[in-house]
């Protein structure tokens, strides 16, 4: 996707500039950093550079036109790509409006809709970088993440591990007569985590000046929002609404999704999770943990299918082994009601009665508030976007699940920056592959980055895969945490580490070391040969590398 | 320090190769890589390439001459080095014999002297590289680290964390009546990991060829180690012997060291420990956990002293609130045994009546075993190296505590594949400047890397100093960690990461995660901008890389 060339703001006060000579001309290639056109200023002249490179495809302004900063002079991209035609576009009238009028015209350089993970983040960059930002939110800040996923999770996670550790403290030499667990105070202490950091969220905001609007955002034109009958007009928007839990099982019934189980007043007796994905992973080791019987419903032959196959099988391993029930490649006929509970008939003709159903099969996107404006969808009713997170309105970009790049709160908070400073940095950000970690925190703990085995194998990469097992590891045994592994592929050409998996005690600890050395493109002999402190866990890493390498020292 | 230029190894068959012509002569300066000398063997005809670069000191072979692989041939250095004299040297006779008799006069390509981490990792890698190696230890593998240090102190860690866990979980929803702590099954526990551990390396030396030599070494001339009356000789040696508590207080009383003290039968009521070193904080932590009243006696005005001083201020703030005394700037006038204890009389006339008293004041050089050498000693008694380890004997190598550079676990072992790779590599590896983490486990974890804010103080270096606190972390609060920091030092002018130091839960996983980034040398911003999962601590660290670059997000 091609890229505009606007006037650049050379100095605090200057509003507009004036095209003195053109250096370069339509059809003619540029590279980033090109010399393109020379400006004149109240103040001084200058020659303005690239920020693409691409072939110059229009030249919108002429030479001796005065432009506003930030108006479009011109258009760079490849041969046969669409022009856009600016003299027409709303979004661009905006812009070329005088420098008096826009302000004006322009209540916001940037409205974010959607306050979650990604909305609060690309706000926050934004006003960092000196926009005047305003965040639309319907409901509390913070999204999916805080209040319906990762951290009420992880606060559950936390008094799961401390209530399965009561039961496995005599190895430890504590003996421990008599325990009791109270599931309102593990509520309760979660309620206090997500209202700190929201209180977090919301001080953050407001030290950064950045307004929040309260209510439903509805997007018809590039331009503007409404909130609840109220317009806002803006230069940019970014469409952060995440998404919401999908509905896959053909029931009558109202069964929990993780919106409202994770509010439950009680814990059931029991549980049926349908699916084994990260979400129904984490739920079931949690409850399970809390003494819920728990049985997984997978249609995949598989949990965590996205995930490498031994990780996911070591953990299935676990979850059996501590009580939890994982039915793979069935998926439920029927699910009804049935006295305190539910019958719940599989394909196989297996029936189980829970008390409650939970249905985890995945998420997908809130598209309602700018089902107006047209950008451009995908065939799974995505938004559309390039590189930097723009969709087919160029002014308007979409960060985080609603874009279906990634279901990952830091994936999106990461697509917000990048978003934030190609809108408003004084350079342009490079819009790098990311390495993006994913972890899930289940009866053991996993966490990785990069490809698997699995997927180098179908994409034809010659790998070499090493692993490296906790057992081996003195601060592991030292820790009586000597379940698990890590493992590393690395290309058998160059030594490049190509994905790293863990599973293991602090393994979301231990993968940002990976993806640091991903990201600096270390080979495994490089990274491996990083002095990494004894006695830790990390040295499970070191040996890893290593063994994608010149070879692990303790195996 | 100079270097050797030897006979290449051209061929997996060479032996010797005879020296065609001089490409470069006495007194001229020599590129690393560049082309030295022509070499004919019965095979081919090549060029040597100087593997360092320097002057051209002395060529002790002429042309025409036929030398055996890996005989000196020339000595590069600088100028106004002293040029050995290989002609006379004992340890060069050994090299310059032919290959035939090599064989019979020498049984090992290399014999190390003690099997801690620095000498049984340098005795695996050089036997991955293909050496006949032995190893002489006069105790049990694993040196200190495994059975008087890292290893012991990791196991009892644990258990104090699970006993203050015990106490602290009623905000977790969990309540516990009665529980009980077992020293005797402490104990028993920690023995079971260091003997599982031991037998690992036990094991890997056998796997890897490696002979064990039981006994104590004397070594008084570079090819030959004698053990117990018997003599072996050997083409290199590496000095691992460690070091060993060190005794500076004035007393006549037999006091605990960290030898004796991880081995007690049953736990003091209260206990003065003389150090407020690592081992000192790390063993004040573990016992106060198991309810033993300590004193921490500690000469110098703060904790920690090596360490970054707010991190140290943490720890003592930390330690003091959970019931540890500790007394700075004071030393012991006299310790005297008083009953079932000891009186302790301090400096300023105050009195401690601890039932025992624990020295860790730090540890001395164990030099006995090659007294007789006549290796080169820095004033503290320290063996003093070059960048890859070698003494002043250049075949004799000496790693880990007893050369004084660091007295750490991983160090040695660093230092120990350094040596080995230097000795018997194909290429001789680099002698980087390493980044050396280290890492404490007391009331909070403690790691760091690279320079203190006061160093870059000390040394003039402008830095940017940026602090992210714990409690600003999600993961950190949903675990009930909310206490400690990361701060991160960078270089005010090209923004490189100079320093991490980091207190709090998981500290010593995501230390490596700094590492990384400072081996690879990345910026402040660029390690910042890696995708950090959420929810994860390695956010902190994230948020802590940002601030000392274009700015935290959550700050």
């Amino acid at each position: 996707m091609g890229d505009f060339i606007t006037m650049p703001k050379l100095g605090m006060t200057m509003t507009e500039g004036k095209i003195v000579k053109w250096l370069a001309c339509e059809g003619e290639r540029i590279g980033k950093g090109d010399s393109i056109f020379e400006v004149e200023t109240d103040k001084t002249s200058l020659e303005a550079d690239a920020l693409t490179g691409g072939v110059l495809l229009k030249i919108y302004r002429k030479e001796g036109e005065t432009v506003p900063v930030n108006s479009p002079v011109a258009f760079v991209g490849e041969e046969g790509e669409m022009i856009p035609d600016v003299g027409n576009e709303t979004v661009f009238q905006e812009e070329n409006t005088a420098p008096g009028q826009q302000k004006q015209a322009c209540d916001y350089d940037l409205i974010v809709v959607g306050a979650g993970p990604g909305g609060y983040v690309c706000a926050l960059r934004a006003a960092q970088l000196g926009a005047k930002v305003a965040v639309v939110e319907r409901d509390m800040p913070g999204g999916t993440c805080l209040n319906r996923g990762c951290i009420p999770t992880k606060a559950y996670y936390e008094s799961a591990r401390r209530w399965r550790e009561v039961w496995d403290c005599a190895q430890f030499g504590i003996e421990i007569q008599d325990a009791s667990f109270h599931w309102e105070r593990v509520l309760e202490r979660k309620n206090g985590i997500v209202d700190r950091l929201r209180i977090g969220i919301e001080t953050l905001l407001r030290k950064n000046g950045i307004e929040r609007i309260n209510g439903n955002a509805v997007i018809r034109k590039a331009d503007t929002v409404e909130v609840d009958g109220k317009t806002y007009r803006c230069r940019h928007i970014v469409l952060a609404t995440g998404a919401k839990a999908a509905h896959a099982v053909a029931t009558a019934e109202q069964l929990q999704t993780t919106d409202t189980v994770l509010d439950m007043g009680q814990l059931p007796d029991s549980i049926a999770i349908i699916g084994g994905g990260v979400i129904g992973c984490e739920m079931a080791s949690i409850l399970n943990a809390f003494g819920v019987r728990v049985t997984i419903i997978e249609a995949l032959l598989r949990i965590l299918p996205a995930m490498d196959e031994e990780v996911a099988d070591c953990l299935l391993k676990e979850m059996r082994k501590n009580g939890i029930e994982v039915l793979t490649g069935t998926t439920c006929k029927s699910i009804t009601k049935s006295g305190e509970g539910y019958r719940v008939v599989l394909e196989d003709g297996q029936e189980i009665m829970p008390e409650m159903v939970l249905e985890a099969v995945g998420r997908v996107p809130e598209c309602a508030a700018f089902e107006g404006l047209g950008v451009e969808l995908s065939p799974e009713g995505y938004v559309k976007t390039d590189e930097w997170m723009r969709t087919s309105i160029p002014t308007v970009y979409a960060i985080g699940d609603v874009n279906g790049r990634f279901q990952l709160a830091h994936a999106a908070s990461a697509q917000g920056i990048l978003a934030a400073e190609h809108m408003f940095a004084d350079q342009k950000p490079a819009a790098m592959e990311m390495v993006i970690p994913a972890c899930v925190f289940a009866e053991l703990e996993i966490a990785c980055a990069g490809i698997t085995e699995q997927e180098a194998k179908e994409k034809g990469i010659p790998v070499k895969v090493s692993k490296f097992p906790y057992s081996a590891n003195g601060k592991a045994l030292a820790m009586g945490a000597g379940k698990g592994f890590v493992k590393v592929i690395a290309d058998e050409r160059w030594g490049e580490i190509l994905g790293v998996h863990i599973i293991g005690e602090g393994a979301s600890s231990l993968i940002g070391e990976a993806v640091m050395a991903m990201r600096c493109e270390a080979t495994a002999d490089a990274a491996g040969e990083a002095v990494h402190a004894h006695p830790t866990l990390s040295e499970a890493l070191m040996e890893a590398f290593l063994g994608a390498g010149k070879g692990a020292l303790h195996q």
